[in-house]
């Protein structure tokens, strides 16, 4: 019955398992919500007189600018790149999705250290056709191995930068060099980067290493996950090329508006990345004196092994319970740890009082 | 150079030609703007509201509901069907992309009616793979040629109901008759049925057809054509299916949200629709006063032969240039043809006013 229903589709769905997003618990349920790594502060608050103004100019009725123009400008001028060298896109995510349509095809190879962004294989699922996917592992350390990265050659190589679920930053040096010699386009997914030191992103490389793009996305840094804001940046032509696959107005006008303000709020910008910063190190030494093995993170989430004796599993289930959302995979390397994001003060608080309880078992 | 610079990227790109957009006016330029088939009056007055409770809640720093829980169940009590028979969609264009991604792969068949939405060769052509494209022409009165599509086996037949760009509404037992009797599946791109006669859908069909969805948009008749909202309406499994292939977070929170206010606003909706339908039935008849061809239409548009001695691109030019913008479409049949979207009732008016300048010359 189930294969008659779906003898319409092409059969190579069937076999594919969509990315699991975090657990979203309903609206209203008072959650302290750790788990997929939004940004505890409110957006800018000058976004409020950026959406009247569109209510009141009667905008929304319009189609919106089909390629972001103005934002494309701001981001542009905040990178010192050509606003044509940027795509504006409905949050990373689609960045991503567009850029490996793009380059793999029927036989392509994928390259990927293991672990990172998890959504990386489901993209390549989604392309059904047969794509080649290398998976090199952390060493030991949790850092890349780039040893073993240089004898893969691929199409591309995608990571997320900091690493996720790691928290970890590798050195910029290493990651050029490697760019420099690989013989695909590689992907540095930045979506974390504004909580790593200034300098740490890859998009001053755009202009010398015309393999490279790098994808940002507005929902952590800017504390704009419900908005769905994202782009990419990278040589002009390669560019060009992944927008012709983008849907004709593929970001609304509230999003590329509120998203503009956002970014032009820098003030505010730089306060919330700073508040998050400082609560991160505050949790890390904290749960570091409790035993948790956590490396440096440069995001705004830690990876946490807790001591001996306490599963990680056990302490994901237990804090559940208590209301308190973290996130737990449990497959490779990651399987030993839990990753809780920063939350605010008062929720890293309940949080630390809860692992105490725990641990006080 | 150019071949250099794009060597890391499929080769297929090259050669797809995007969609092309009507012309969007930069911000704040003053134009009557008939051209891309916007709803001339606002969006529902209770938006505003629920706008100011997410800012009020900051709900924007976290990541929507990822299947646009509260949308879909409202929607699938307005048509009678279960919650899992919807996926709502970025624009139904994200609807369309999907669907064709579902169905077509590598030496599949699509079959069309010619002409028709203009979107549908752009989004084979962007699947990289052997397509097997088919036309069939309409008739001569601009209707459906269902003889000749009934010997057309394909996997995908898809088509706009009402048509666009000839706002001509196909009897619904024609195509009952037609999906039933198809072997693949069938597409009722409705972004203008809101604007035909009641029960002209093919929504209450779907329990029935297993082979029917229909794509539906709040960009015309809820006037919210810069927010990008859409959705699928069809048999469960196949929904779920396709679901597999949108991005994560597809649709954010303002856009769930605000479609769903625009959606029980059900007074206002009716309100807006016999607005612009009153104004349709108005133009119409002056412009077939003024010798204008013009089929009856079942949109916000319609789709005008101007009498013999005025040339449609001379007439479209010439309204351009006093900021009145409509459509023009340079290939097949629609190059005899001009595509004004129903303004507002002094858009109209300046319309009219401008093209009797021209007959008058």
């Amino acid at each position: 019955m189930e294969s008659q229903k779906t003898k319409y589709l092409r059969s190579e769905l069937e076999g594919i398992v969509p990315y699991t997003p975090g657990e979203q618990p309903n609206l209203g349920k008072k959650v302290v919500k750790l788990n997929t790594n939004e940004n505890p502060y409110p957006p800018s608050p000058k976004i409020a007189e950026t959406i009247e103004q569109i209510l009141t100019e009667g905008l929304l009725r319009k189609y919106p600018n089909y390629n972001g123009k103005y934002l494309r400008e701001s981001i542009a001028r905040k990178f010192d790149v050509h606003p044509d060298q940027i795509l504006v896109t409905n949050g990373s995510d689609e960045a991503l999705r567009l850029l490996f349509q793009a380059v793999l095809g029927p036989g392509s190879t994928m390259l990927v250290p293991d672990p990172t962004y998890s959504l990386y294989p489901v993209l390549c699922e989604s392309l059904m056709c047969d794509i080649n996917f290398l998976r090199v592992p952390l060493l030991s350390n949790l850092k890349f191995d780039f040893q073993a990265l240089r004898q893969s050659k691929a199409d591309l190589f995608a990571f997320a930068h900091p690493n996720a679920p790691t928290g970890i930053l590798e050195e910029k040096k290493d990651l050029t060099s490697f760019v420099q010699n690989f013989p695909g386009i590689v992907l540095s997914d930045e979506a974390y980067i504004d909580f790593a030191p200034a300098k740490a992103s890859l998009i001053d490389q755009i202009q010398s290493l015309p393999n490279l793009v790098v994808s940002r996305t507005f929902s952590k840094s800017y504390s704009l996950a419900g908005l769905r804001v994202g782009y990419l940046v990278g040589e002009k032509n390669i560019i060009q090329q992944i927008s012709k696959l983008k849907d004709s107005y593929n970001v609304g006008l509230l999003e590329q508006q509120i998203a503009l303000t956002a970014l032009e709020d820098e003030e505010y910008f730089q306060k919330n990345i700073n508040l998050v910063i400082s609560e991160r190190e505050r949790l890390t030494k904290v749960l570091r004196e409790l035993g948790f093995y956590i490396p440096d993170s440069h995001t705004n989430f830690i990876f946490c092994k807790p001591p001996t004796n306490f599963g990680p599993e056990f302490i994901y289930q237990t804090l559940k319970a208590k209301d308190i959302l973290v996130r737990y995979f449990s497959t490779g390397l990651a399987k030993d740890y839990i990753r809780i994001s920063i939350g605010s003060e008062r929720e890293n608080e309940e949080l630390i009082s809860e692992i105490k309880n725990i641990m006080k078992k």
